[in-house]
């Protein structure tokens, strides 16, 4: 039976270090935040954000613009943002409104200020390894597994189940950088099942509920799984949901080593490593030395 | 035993099809190489991409600085590359003389004119899957692999072995475009050649002369050899050398499908994606539609 990892009080965690960091700092570094109209959901992901964000001794701006806002407004807030030396990260919240091009507008991001790491430039700098601002979801993954591991992945085989750009490539090369030898699998892999269970480190990122089931991971391994899905659940009463996530999770824990639940694995970590990167962007940006907690 | 792919056969289809494409292209394209001081290698390498530049029909501009010449002049003339709206392609013949820096040399040029494919725009628009230039070697890779197998390389069992920024990782980027299942192998790889095994396409990628053997490579798969060493060759007589690849041909060949020999495999691809890279510079810069023999 596998050891839940507890992304939670992981999360908790680093935000206690990111907290301890900030107060070893010259000053405050300040994460902007954009919401554009006011889908419900994303203002509870932002409010989130904000409260974490100053929980943690960092500045927030919250910049709200109208629904109907044109992709030239966005683009002059991002623009203002970036140039305002006091801002250190800019984070765009997404779904933009329906008829703006969100690809446009991160790309206006200043790569020094894309704590989301979302720009071009990020993802270049994460191929040729150069220092920059890494994609949170997958840097959460990362410190899950040495959570499980220990600090020293080398030598482990990943398998990331996706490709998508936010998540799988990302993770494939963030395990990479750790020494890792990784398996980038999707929809036209064959026998997906014999693929995985080569994993030391199985990580599902492919948003299909429940998809990969014990027999897809290898004994002992484990298991960080990314895919957050609702579903219906009768069982809890008419018109009732859950959120599961890419692996079934009793099969898969009954087989794995240590396993993420969902909710309460992964997803937490994706706006601790948030606030991380806000205190990595202020240091790059202030010529500060990175405080010593944010390096352990 | 294996075919024999042969790269040189191969790259020379490929100019053929840039010569035609460039035909029918409203105008010229232009490649402008530089070259900063007089090391031999290099000139012989800008002279045969001169030459193959124009034998293509394309127009070639040759710039050379002397050995000497500081940071700031090289950039300089990068940035009047970028801003001649005649030139579409630039490329930065390596090594640079010691004492400058050539990543942040390369980091100047033009995304859209970076026909190496080696800036962080372009590393980065790999990985987002957005149109961009693709560095030459992998590109080459790819094609060769496709002449072995057919077009459709969807569901293939990638192994590259190694993960450097010019080569390992950008290839395996590509290869994953093309729907194959990647994995990234290097030296903390654990039993390697259980993991080569797994290839239907095997690309060695470090630099190890011979190091892999027919051990590593699954019956019938194609083999990519990427490397190009020098080593001793006492046979041929006193002091003489001979090329060789990481992957020790005699025995890959008594294994595999298909094998790339070294020299004449990868090796005459790379300058013909540098041509192909620069009509589709062009055409993109220029709003020109893409001569269907490209895409072919």
């Amino acid at each position: 039976m596998a050891t839940r990892i507890d992304g939670k009080a992981i999360a908790a965690d680093v935000r206690v270090n990111v907290a301890k960091a900030v107060s070893e700092l010259p000053s405050q570094p300040t994460l902007a935040v954009i919401l554009v109209g006011e889908d419900p959901a994303s203002q509870v992901y932002v409010n989130s954000k904000v409260k974490q964000t100053q929980e943690c001794g960092m500045r927030s701006l919250h910049n709200v613009l109208p629904a109907n806002a044109t992709q030239d407004q966005v683009e002059a807030e991002i623009a203002k943002l970036n140039d305002d030396p006091e801002v250190d990260g800019i984070l765009l919240q997404l779904p933009l409104p329906k008829g703006l091009d969100a690809d446009s507008a991160i790309e206006k991001i200043s790569p020094d200020k894309d704590v989301d790491g979302l720009t071009e430039a990020s993802a270049g700098r994460l191929v040729l390894g150069k220092p920059g601002l890494r994609p949170c979801t997958p840097s959460g993954c990362v410190i899950l597994a040495k959570r499980a591991l220990g600090n020293d992945l080398s030598g482990k085989n990943v398998v990331v189940v996706g490709r998508s750009i936010l998540v799988g490539k990302p993770a494939a090369l963030l395990f990479l950088a750790e020494n890792c030898t990784v398996t980038i699998a999707h929809s036209r892999t064959k026998d997906l099942a014999a693929v995985c269970r080569e994993a030391d480190i199985l990580v599902p990122a492919v948003g299909r509920p429940q998809m990969l089931t014990g027999e897809y991971v290898k004994p002992g391994a484990v298991v960080i799984d990314v895919g957050i899905n609702r579903i219906d659940a009768p069982e809890r009463g008419e018109g009732k949901t859950r959120l599961v996530g890419d692996a079934e999770f009793d099969s898969c824990e009954a087989v794995a080593g240590h396993i993420t639940p969902v909710p309460g694995g992964v997803g937490p970590m994706t706006i601790a490593c948030l606030l991380q990167n806000t205190v990595l962007a202020a240091c790059a940006r202030r010529g500060w030395n990175i405080p010593d907690i944010l390096n352990s």
